[in-house]
């Protein structure tokens, strides 16, 4: 008795200590401060007409020439050949070369900045040969390389600094009520800056934003010695939207130009692009419902309305998110990107308005334009043609529409285009490849070369088992594409909790056949746990077309659970997954599905953590959430079915959420609401906040949350 | 081997069934909505005269004569011979008898009211012989009986209807940065409201509070459509307080006189009495700092400063809380309250400022001045005087300061003096008594004659054992009181979880010789729970002179987790006590005493729940912190240690803190700056918050706390 007692004993010391050769992972290994110790650097490089330039921190160099890669980079010059030529009083402080630009492919010329100066560095005459200050105190800072001038904001008034050093103040009445040269339109419609130079940089055009008649959300700043309000200006759905302005500045006349839009109540000014000859301006506008977007040509000159090149309707939404683009041969037509035949497809117009014709079709999604090949009169882009959870470069032939593959068909690809169009910068990792870079012609048939392939960093880890599979969404056909994450030290023969991770909406897509498929480092650190982490892209993710992401339209949550609650099913039939131990974790689209998942099939999830939620959509904000889900007035039904504050009641499990105590995306009113519910409910919920943090957990707090989210699963979950 | 097993379980079933012939406690009986049905209804009665009038939901009757009770009441009238009689629309709904006063000794007259309006009914002319609307949207209301005049506050300006009807508008800048008529100085110095009205009510003394430099809390109300800004103006220490001026309305001139204080800048205007002959208010001033009180008396024709009557020194601080009140057969003649000699005692002074004795002395504190026997011409106290965890009632005569005890000397006693002086209603209770009203005679040692005994109405519920005792406090010589909670079914051989409750705050005694030693409901649900429950006054709290009560001035925190460590200590002494697994509760300085006792002792207490705690006195209000702390440049000392922020990282335990949302007392900046001081330690704490509510929880929120509370130590102690 004593003898077998001891034999265990020993086999149970024994079998970690094995194991334990490999290290596990802390939290701060995967997402804090020693992530960077353990990864291999990314290899910086910046585009130098067709030339390839390495950038490191002391020195760049050039890869390539125009028949493909050096043997070994070429120096072209070093930090410290630029910093005793710095004259800002900086010594070259603040110096990056990984920041380093070369905007003239004629000419040897770098772009580089310190905390003061802005300046291009000759390395061939070895000298500086124009240089600017950098205001200090913008918020916003747009640099022009083509007219070497600075579009920036103070004090929410615009500024344009151009190359000669002068000043032009393009506002005065701005104010945080009514910004200029910001983003607008809550970054939606792929609105992300609020500047947009015209192609040789002599003309700015931009935004201005009235907001005065918009509601205040009160955030509040703790760090005051005593706290103070911090609003968002914040139209939630159904209520009072801004109105967007767009002027033109032309730093020779000093004067601005207002684009002639007519009454900006209820409408969306989006996706703002230029014609080569400056004489242009186009823009998507569409009306507040969103069912229609219209082209629409502006005069630069007098700002007047020219025409309406094209228009599109649909009965649920159209959702322009790229500016079109002029050919760059043929300055009469442009590619436009559209998503009228279901997919996100190009389509070459001329400026009349006539459609020439459609340049990609099929049942993939056109995820980039990056540019063109002029020579052979074609363009690259990314799309899934190669897979639904793979993103590729193609050329293609802009007259024919054939597509050419230009990288392995493998994996997901981040490439970047040479200013000449002739080559690709290719990034891509697949489940097989942790990290390769390569140069990727773009015509020709010519075989990539690589430049590093990255080898596995975590080879002296413990890493789980990461595996990607589909299975049948709950309309029984459409493909679901899954990763599953096995429990560190994975033992067929026990049963495990498991615990789905979740986003679901519009605009996104978890699961890639990148290394890893795309797992999050916390899905790691659980699996260390002893969790089995799930996760399912559901229909009304993105990139699989149309009708696949706004199957979720005006009912946002009950699609989504069905073909999520699919992805249970299969977890439910995997003998090593204990059925009785199911939780489930998401953040924003997800902390909504999370806490509607755990409040609709309280049987079965057990636990939940949802972070900065949506509660209810009347609470979301007009652009997003009537895009959707119409307002509160046209569709009260979808509205009250999807608010979770009735289901309050019906909460059994352990839920906590989370959120960002000064979160401007999903405010706080959100959580709060449900809190109230739960209260009124008798129901028991957990909650916490991460003062001074906005709707993503950023440094200490986000280590500090996963600790946090991965301590609630092993309190209630094992 | 079976049979044994039978056996076992036989009798595992058996124990508990014989146990459960007493009903267990849920928390809705103990503070929900079933808290009533299982309370014998309190016995609500008024005095008319020296006649002691019960109330009933529809009658009301005479209980004595100017002997004694009566056999038995003798009705006076029922609300059935009341409400055809009421013309306000409402036929007498709202009307309720539990509310009825009689304010006029001479006069069979009965003051009612409904929703809609107030009015005098006389019931042996059964008629209402006068009325007067109630205005709608009222902030404040305060009703003289003398005069029949309603003092009320309306968008925080101050009017005053006389009994005719006459509504006079008194001020016209009200607004929330200038209230008139409200309570000043955040309540402190025995304040609780804005208006007095004089004697005779004729005149209308009142506050008008000045807190345009003041800074605004940025509280949140959720419940608008869209989250709404709800400030609160939150003086904090060290930084600008309000200033408050002091007027007298007379409605025979429409003027208003005000009192000629000088700049009320950093000073204090509290206790506002009137002179009998109306013709001197009386009150007590103190500079910021709080060393100095000062009777000062003022001519109420001219608002001019008359004279200082009393000044008193302190090097901690000096407290008024009461008024003054002058004697009914000598208006020559005041009662000041002081604690100068250590213990709140009377003195007797003539409005000359002349102090003619020390009415009343000894190591007891006087709790109340209840009134005067004029005819004996003693004054009638409530004090500790037969024990430390007691009140009791003396009446006192003035001139020799002989102390006749009027009732048991036993217990807690809550009595109302009549209107005459003659006689006591007296309601009380002790360990040993449930609850018991009685009516006393004020003189002539007549026995107290029982009105009625209210029997236990637990004896159907399986009550722990519920004790109290002594221990020294940390100086080795100071008792100190406890109560103890024992589990339910406790059984000694047992070890048990146990949980401090603690407040330990200025202001406040939590063991009482009440019934149950004033155990709190939640100690009873623990205690079902099997958790024992230990709660001590320490030094610092109240009702044990000013030397016990100020042992904590310029480091709160420290002389209170000294003592509260004696309580521990006596705790792991007991053999039934588990040390390993300790917990500690507490509220408002209560939450801060839990705070800091969980990162001061991070190896003696496992669990904590703090509610709406203070974390650093820098963020609590001038008057109340100041007094006990100076200002943060005075006493930076004293603010660094005992501020828990920078103690954050030596927390070890489960941490969970619970604050109202809209908490205006202890604002969320300090919960909010303490999570905040956790995440960059890398400490994890529990948190959580209720919409709407404010410093302590309220209906529903109340019940849903305390669920909650226990849930987290059952979850973490058990």
């Amino acid at each position: 008795m004593k003898l077998k007692l001891f034999l265990a004993a020993f086999w149970l010391l024994s079998i970690p200590t094995m194991a334990q050769q490999k290290r596990l992972f802390t939290l701060d290994d995967l997402m804090g401060s020693n992530y960077w110790n353990i990864q291999p650097r990314y290899l910086h490089t910046e585009w130098w007409g067709d030339r390839l330039v390495r950038l490191d921190a002391e020195s760049v160099s050039l890869c390539n020439n125009e028949k493909g890669l050096l043997k070994t980079p070429q120096p072209l010059f070093t930090a410290d050949d630029v910093k005793p030529l710095i004259g800002d009083g900086t010594k070259g402080k603040g110096l990056s070369l990984y920041y380093a630009t070369f905007p003239f492919a004629d000419k040897t010329q770098a772009l580089l900045s310190t905390s003061k100066s802005r300046f291009l560095y000759d390395w061939k005459q070895k000298k500086i040969v124009w240089s600017a200050t950098i205001e200090s105190g913008t918020a916003v800072s747009d640099f022009c390389t083509a007219s070497l001038s600075e579009a920036y904001t103070k004090d929410w008034n615009l500024f344009l600094k151009t190359a000669d050093g002068t000043v032009h103040q393009i506002s005065t009445d701005g104010s945080r009520e009514i910004p200029y040269g910001t983003s607008v339109h809550r970054d939606e419609f792929g609105i992300h800056k609020g500047t947009f130079f015209s192609p040789s940089g002599q003309l700015l055009a931009f935004y201005k934003m009235d907001q005065t008649m918009v509601a205040d959300y009160p955030l509040v700043d703790i760090y005051k010695r005593e706290a103070v309000e911090a609003p968002e200006k914040y139209p939630m759905a159904g209520m009072t939207s801004h109105k967007v302005y767009v002027g033109i500045y032309n730093p020779a006349t000093r004067k601005t130009t207002w684009l002639e839009t007519g009454d900006p109540t209820d409408r969306y000014f989006t996706n703002i692009a230029w014609s080569p000859d400056e004489k242009s301006i186009y823009i998507f506008e569409l009306p507040r419902s969103q069912n229609k977007a219209e082209l629409v040509a502006y005069d630069v000159a007098t700002g007047r309305r020219k025409s309406v090149i094209y228009t599109e309707t649909n009965a649920k939404y159209v959702e322009p998110q790229q500016p079109i683009v002029f050919l760059p041969w043929d300055s009469s037509k442009f590619i436009m990107q559209s998503q009228r035949d279901g997919f996100n497809h190009l389509y070459l117009f001329d400026v009349s308005g006539k459609e020439v014709r459609q340049v990609t079709q099929g049942k993939f999604v056109v995820l980039n334009l990056l540019g063109f090949n002029e020579k052979s009169k074609s363009v690259i882009i990314t799309s899934t043609e190669s897979g639904d959870t793979r993103n590729n470069t193609y050329s293609v032939d802009i007259k024919s529409g054939r597509r050419t593959l230009l990288d392995n068909g493998k994996g997901v690809h981040h490439a970047s285009l040479s200013a000449g169009g002739k080559f690709l910068f290719d990034r891509w990792s697949s489940p097989e490849t942790f990290r390769q870079y390569a140069l990727v012609h773009t015509f020709g048939n010519k075989e990539a070369q690589i430049i590093r392939q990255d080898a596995d960093p975590w080879t002296s880890f413990e890493v789980p088992e990461i595996t990607g599979g589909t299975l049948k969404a709950d309309d029984g056909t459409t493909d679901l594409y899954y990763r599953m994450v096995k429990p560190t030290h994975f033992d067929p023969g026990k049963k495990y909790p498991a615990v789905v991770y979740v986003y679901g909406g519009p605009h996104a897509r978890n699961v890639e056949e990148t290394w890893n498929y795309m797992a999050r480092p916390w899905e790691i650190y659980m699996a260390q746990k002893g969790f089995l982490v799930f996760v399912l892209d559901n229909r009304g993710s993105s990139d699989r077309g149309f009708e696949f992401e706004s199957a979720t339209f005006r009912h946002l949550g009950d699609v989504e659970m069905r073909d999520q609650m699919k992805g249970v099913d299969f977890l439910k039939s995997l003998p090593y997954v204990d059925s009785n131990r199911l939780g489930v974790h998401g953040w924003s689209f997800g902390g909504f599905m999370t806490t509607n998942l755990m409040c609709t099939y309280p049987d079965v999830f057990k636990v939940g953590v949802a972070g900065g939620p949506v509660i209810d959509w009347k609470y979301y904000e007009v652009m997003y959430g009537e895009r959707y889900m119409d307002t509160p007035e046209e569709n009260p039904e979808g509205y009250a079915s999807s608010s979770l504050l009735p289901k309050a009641k019906n909460l059994k499990g352990h839920l906590q959420i989370i959120f960002g105590y000064n979160d401007p995306t999903c405010v706080p009113q959100h959580t709060l609401s449900f809190v109230d519910a739960c209260v009124n409910a008798d129901v028991q919920i957990d909650l916490f906040t991460y003062p001074g943090q906005g709707h993503n957990m950023m440094g200490k707090s986000r280590v500090h949350l996963h600790d946090r989210i991965t301590r609630y699963f092993e309190d209630y979950l094992k």
